[in-house]
């Protein structure tokens, strides 16, 4: 069996990060209550993989007003569509060899 | 989009147990250096990691002497096939939402 589990990137080894990328992969931008509602997180644990994810360069944040409400927008950058494909592309990889 | 990321089981997102859990699940056991070797990896980690999954019970250790030499062999459990089965339907439901 070919190692194809080192071309996993270990910044989406975390099932919530998975489960961010993944919304932000199928849609333009998600607010923070979109993915916290979709993916059941705590406050505390989606802001601190939000936060790394960003730091990866991987998301982007949008920090607007709506109806005089704060209101922040994550959105997915290019460097992090191509990184998650290819962690996608392996997983694909992976599975298809079990 | 539907919250499968909560089915994922959080032993298998290190991507080094992913690799241990997919060699085991399709060998009917593997020696420790085999798994080092084709998971290119340190002594240190592969050995946590095992232990680990010993501890969950997801695999099974089985110790012998080979030409009087120690030698360390693993095997899937039926827990752990079961459990990393719906790990991989949850991967592949995922993947083909994406």
């Amino acid at each position: 069996m070919k190692n194809l589990f080192q071309y996993l990137d270990k910044a989406f080894e975390n099932k919530l990060r998975l489960g961010i990328m993944s919304i932000l992969l199928v849609n333009a931008s998600a607010t923070y209550n979109t993915l916290k509602e979709t993916l059941e997180a705590t406050d505390g644990n989606l802001a601190s993989h939000l936060k790394h994810l960003e730091k990866l360069g991987y998301i982007s944040v949008y920090k607007s007003f709506v109806d005089r409400k704060p209101n922040t927008e994550y959105a997915i950058t290019d460097n992090g569509k191509i990184a998650f494909e290819k962690h996608l592309n392996t997983l694909e990889e992976i599975l298809k060899n079990l």
